[in-house]
């Protein structure tokens, strides 16, 4: 058969029902790409924008039976390069279907396409007294069939955990085409294996995530409280947070900002953070705020915070978080940027940090340290001039030993990014070779001709 | 080669280093049975003992080689047939791995061999202000290693989850003998894929747990407060329970019983609830508890209910507590039983209470209901006489009614006990024959000799 891109677009049009294919170069480039500036991105034959599951169990029945190589994408948000074409490809565009099937607020459940926007989950809900708990920083953009696909992390992971926490259920089309349920309605449940866990993250290599059903959470009955604690150091401030973790309280969010963050923010801003300190821990608690808070500021200051700020104004807790969410485009001001993503055990932050510093002095290379300090995930940000495709040696370079300094403290590449393949050369250190091997054989069971996000993850 | 059960220990003892080999007919039984009382227990060859991961490795070797089917066992206390033995087996008993390999209470994180009992890692971390969360009934007796190769759940699970979103690493020996690590010390990764929730589970079918990295989790800071609440009926407890968690409030414990338990409670121990209501609930609240106290009492009495008591007093809640925990004894008075572990969406469950109701009435069974409502897990509790070595055909009836009738609802099989083998004709039903066929070429990749714990679950 002609396997050119327009043979395979004239037979995609056939294969799609409600949805729309398109094969101009302009087009098929801009869904070609996510948010990975270092990622390759190859010549895809064809984009299909799924209009409905059918669209998508076609689409990959016909790709199975010409081994065509299919790369799912929702918003295109992801920082690992898991959604960038590759040659030959379809893109598979699921942002179109994008319904809330079903909310069902007695038993906190709601049912979705893949298109549905996280953020407009919670804002459907709110009224309700809910919301959709997870929270990547791209929530106001991203997808959550793309979330569940990368097992997407966020500020609430510290106290909610990540995307799997919230996944009951999934609706699946796997690489064979097949459609297949898993999970369930319930709460709970053991009836045969996590299949659900399985789909989750795993970054397209294995089917296409058409509809989920995601728990939905109570708001906050109480008042939530913010507080911020500016610190002398990032190692003071990462043992501050340990040391108040380990009194008991669970706070919502828990992030830490490094000082060269802080400098970039005052710069652009005009503030005067760096002058309060080199590193700002920020904590929020939406259980027992008030009752904890006066123990949270103790725990700080016995561990050498300097100025102590709390506040249970909505407006003002904003504007903390704020400083928080700079924090990006605050780097970004400097050049483009390679947004690292380890995670260490919490005690090991501090010799993360430090490893960071060294590395930023050796390499020569700026590096912005963000994180979810509670979890021990760390975003060290590498910044490289503008206008090169790919980062330049010494950038790879410092990456390269901040993941395996990361590995050798028994963390981990990446804590809600994924692998794609900014990271999939270094899978193996963190796998082994008979882990990769089991995973590779995953695979098979539901893509057994390897045309799933081909060269994505393993 | 000799395939007689002699043979076979003769060679397990070449293979085994620090452990033990038993061929003798009664130990063997001894270690032949969980405690469902209904699942059918085969004629093992052997039992062996392993007292180090190189014992489980060189046992499953050995099995793998010679087609020799392995169940692997904790404590036994099992509610589902997992751990019942078959024809022929070497059944591969861990508990005698019971170190606590390493308690980091900065981390928050245990390492453990598979046979540390539940309440003693506990117990261990206690003075530290920690517990580990997943507490399954069977939590004073039960090990780990069996806990996460069922998925355990409990009472904390309402608020803390099942033993799954406690597991952050396992080391497994797979079903071709092979030393597998997965997961991570880390309280978060997206490195590959989420083998841990895989074998999470899983029951024995894919390989052996021989050791797990868990989360260990702050002791509540503040006051705990409990609450009982009677109602005129089981349906108006369980639409109490839907009604109070609406108002956002997060109960670490969400208990109810039914008339019959109350009244077999009182009959055994000569206490009155049956005239305080034909149904309890029994909420305890670890956060926010003492603000939220009256905005819970006052829920519960605006959905009927008639007398409410709620206590701060650790004594007292003991006491509450125990009404909860008297159930099963109580049912067990009346002969044996046969438990069911149904889950349905929250706001089914006075449908599925009302529907066992009927089966009870129409098949005659006597039928004792408890469960952990806020999970929408119920436990109807089969009776039947006492000499008998498998349940008669009307409580066969009663529980496969049961059954369709959670799955009609959208509900699960199984939300804690697992399938084994008393569930395992129905699994069809719930995953569905796609679904069926994905999960025995999962079990294929991990087991491709089909040798671990065959005739569980698929």
């Amino acid at each position: 058969m002609d396997m050119t891109p327009a043979a395979t677009a004239k037979d995609l049009r056939l294969a799609v029902h409600s949805g729309t294919v398109a094969d101009d170069p302009d087009v098929v480039a801009s869904y070609s790409r996510d948010r990975a500036s270092s990622a390759p991105v190859g010549a895809a034959a064809a984009v299909v924008r799924a209009g409905c599951v059918d669209d998508v169990a076609d689409v990959i029945r016909y790709a199975h039976a010409h081994r065509v190589p299919v790369v799912p994408r929702g918003a295109g948000t992801g920082e690992a390069g898991g959604a960038a074409a590759v040659d030959g490809a379809i893109v598979l565009a699921l942002g179109g279907m994008d319904r809330i099937v079903e909310l069902d607020t007695e038993d906190q459940v709601a049912v979705v396409e893949p298109g549905v926007i996280n953020a407009e989950l919670s804002a459907a809900v709110r009224s309700d007294g809910l919301r959709y708990a997870p929270d990547p920083g791209s929530h106001e953009i991203s997808t959550l069939g793309g979330n569940i696909a990368t097992n997407a992390g966020g500020f609430r992971c510290a106290k909610y955990g990540p995307t799997r926490d919230a996944v009951l259920g999934l609706e699946v089309v796997t690489g064979e085409g097949r459609r297949l349920r898993v999970g369930r309605r319930a709460l709970k449940g053991v009836a045969g294996y996590d299949l659900t866990s399985l789909f989750t993250g795993s970054e397209g290599t294995l089917g296409v995530i058409v509809g989920a059903t995601v728990r939905l959470t109570p708001l906050p009955a109480g008042p939530e409280v913010t507080t911020v604690a500016f610190f002398p150091s990032f190692g003071a401030a990462t043992a501050a947070v340990s040391a108040t973790l380990r009194r008991g309280v669970v706070p919502s969010v828990c992030e830490i900002v490094d000082e060269a963050t802080l400098a970039s923010i005052d710069e652009w801003k005009g503030t005067d953070y760096t002058d309060a300190g080199r590193a700002l821990v920020l904590l929020q608690f939406d259980t027992d705020a008030e009752r904890g808070q006066a123990a949270v500021e103790a725990a700080l200051r016995a561990a050498g915070a300097g100025e102590v700020l709390s506040t249970s104004d909505p407006a003002e807790a904003r504007m903390l978080m704020d400083i928080r969410r700079l924090a990006l485009p605050a780097a970004e001001r400097h050049g483009q940027v390679l947004v690292e993503d380890v995670v260490v055990p919490r005690s090991k932050l501090g010799a993360m940090v430090a490893e960071t510093e060294r590395i930023a002095e050796h390499t020569g290379v700026r590096i912005f340290t963000v994180g979810h300090a509670a979890d021990g995930n760390l975003h060290p940000t590498l910044v490289y001039p503008r206008g090169l495709a790919q980062p330049p040696a010494e950038v790879e370079e410092a990456a390269e030993r901040i993941f395996r300094f990361a590995l050798g403290c028994g963390g981990t590449l990446t804590g809600e990014h994924g692998i794609g393949t900014v990271k999939r050369r270094f899978l193996r250190e963190e796998l082994g070779t008979d882990g990769l091997d089991y995973h590779r054989r995953v695979k098979a069971v539901f893509d057994p001709a390897g045309i799933m996000n081909p060269g994505k993850v393993i």
